[in-house]
């Protein structure tokens, strides 16, 4: 791959490709587009590396923004919090990083490293450590590498900041998430700092590339007057698991997580009986009149039947037309110690993990 | 005041003393007592030496264990790990620390300095910041003198530790609150870096000889067959507020805090009706009747009306037959900022402050 330069209006196709792997959560990419913006307005274009392009011993950080997502919608962070969040992890680490990565290609944090990429003037690396989001910041292929999440640096919108070093993966989200609560639902984050011999194992390469395409895909469908919800399924390698309508949803916040359950109706011949979605955040488990579909890590999302638009957990109402999608994880996340970190089981789920497709 | 070298077997008094400056909170001494005794074996004695003694850019730190004295109990924490959080400020802060400072005379943290001390070799400054316990870690002298709580270095059991930096003492409390409560209850910290001359402002002077005296008096007086509780009172130029039994007690433990009420009934002519006891964490008011007797920052205590032996809030038991004694607080908290910190509207009282005494 070919370096690529990110231009403020690129953002756009991100950010809608951004929902799409968000799978229902991750946060609302709107938010992060509008600051990410702002930032290459200001500094100018990002420019989108290859993991492969990196020196072995480059230092690489990746960026993420953390909290539920029903709270980041009403509380709008600052760009500028992630680009400290970063800078006083560089003083820390005592050595220039090199390079920018994207901690989760889904939902905001698709966007958010454009800010620090763009203020910094360092290279993004295309591809993050999820493929998709997760609720939880242990939950990254970093993690499967044995890379550490810390020292971590967490910032707030107020001017308070952490720097964590936690004896595992787990302890750091256990303790950034108590702090992330208290700062009122929403921090910024800069960790796992790692090498570039260290990135090329565990990133899952080509995420932001793929964000961009489905954004341009479903625009591209539109304007050609063909069916964009097949078009971005075609790109995705994805399967329809369900056409239906939102019966009802039931949504409840939980130790800073949005969980819930949203039951589809079926629209249509081939789409009888009841659909059932549960989510925290992200929606993990698919089942059809109590058939389990697809569960995670595998990749299960909503998008308008019409325009093909993801539509994420936290805007389900009753009576969208939706289809619900699902495509397989990176196999990264279909080994023993992925489905132990990501599976069904780590969620409380009493299923095991079949692969889909 | 001459130096003073403090042995194991001073520890006996001190701990004593901080329960009685620990107004029925502040964590039992005993478990700091254990841990500062061997620390003393290990290392050799303490010398603790007086505030005015420091030079005016000495740089002192203060160190003290967090968290509620009900998990206290369960889970005794190591002194290694106080000592890790005084060394991680020290390299934080890029120089050498001239001597250990202790923030809460009363309860487990009249103990826990005089591990760091003997661990470093430092001199121990004779004060604190607070003349008694209170639960929260802004409601100290320092901060009345604008001292930052920040960079402050939290440590728990397991390893993990946090750096924090903060724009308030009020945040730090917030977000050092909520580590402690999801690192099990307990946390070791090091903080409100300060220099000698910002010390000799703020620092509650000769609190920690005025513990080891206290725990002396009650000794000496059981020996000489006087009454222990009248020469504690003598001592602390304190009141006699009630001579009652336990009738009954409420607890519960919100955020950390163990909150409830203790009423006694009246023994003997001179102490009819009821009297009621508010603590969070400490004794903050005391009521006879409806009427207001004391309330926080001034001293309430507790002791067994035979042996004088302070009883704090955890260990209150039905039946228990027990002497409420005040005695004013340092005049720096009878000031308006000392009142709006650790005044009774702080904690929700519907009270104004009255100075007693």
């Amino acid at each position: 791959m070919t370096d690529r330069m990110i231009h403020g209006a690129d953002l756009e196709d991100i950010a809608t490709g951004g929902a799409v792997l968000g799978t229902g959560g991750g946060g609302d990419p709107y938010v992060g587009k509008l600051m990410a913006q702002q930032a290459i307005k200001m500094h100018g274009p990002v420019r989108l590396i290859d993991v492969g392009d990196l020196a072995d011993d480059a230092l690489v950080v990746p960026v993420c923004m953390m909290g539920a997502p029903t709270v980041m919608t009403e509380k709008l962070p600052q760009g500028e919090e992630l680009t400290r969040a970063f800078a006083a992890l560089e003083k820390l680490l005592g050595r220039k990083i090199d390079a920018v990565l994207c901690g989760e290609a889904g939902g905001v944090n698709s966007t958010t490293p454009f800010i620090v990429a763009a203020a910094t003037g360092l290279p993004l690396v295309d591809g993050d450590g999820m493929g998709r989001a997760f609720p939880e910041l242990q939950m990254v292929t970093f993690t499967l590498s044995g890379v550490s999440a810390t020292p971590m640096v967490l910032c707030d919108d107020k001017g308070n900041s952490l720097v964590l070093d936690t004896v595992s993966n787990a302890w750091t989200e256990r303790l950034a998430r108590a702090a992330t609560v208290e700062m009122g639902g929403a921090a910024l984050l800069a960790f796992y700092p790692m090498s570039g011999k260290v990135a090329k194992d565990c990133v899952v390469r080509g995420t932001l590339s793929l964000c961009a395409k489905a954004g341009e895909t479903l625009r591209a469908a539109r304007r050609a007057n063909r069916d964009p919800v097949a078009a971005l399924a075609e790109l995705l390698g994805a399967k329809r698991l369900f056409h239906g309508r939102i019966a009802d949803i039931e949504r409840r916040t939980v130790g800073g997580f949005a969980r819930g359950t949203a039951n589809l109706s079926g629209v249509g011949d081939h789409d009888g009986g009841t659909f059932r979605l549960d989510f925290q955040n992200e929606f993990l488990i698919a089942e059809r009149d109590g058939d389990v579909l697809a569960t995670t890590p595998d990749l299960i999302t909503l998008v308008d039947a019409e325009s093909g638009e993801p539509v994420p957990a936290d805007s389900l109402k009753y009576g969208q037309r939706l289809v619900a999608l699902a495509w397989p994880c990176n196999p990264m996340w279909r080994t023993d110690e992925g489905i132990a970190l990501v599976g069904p089981r780590y969620f409380g789920y009493d299923r095991d993990y079949v692969p889909f497709g």
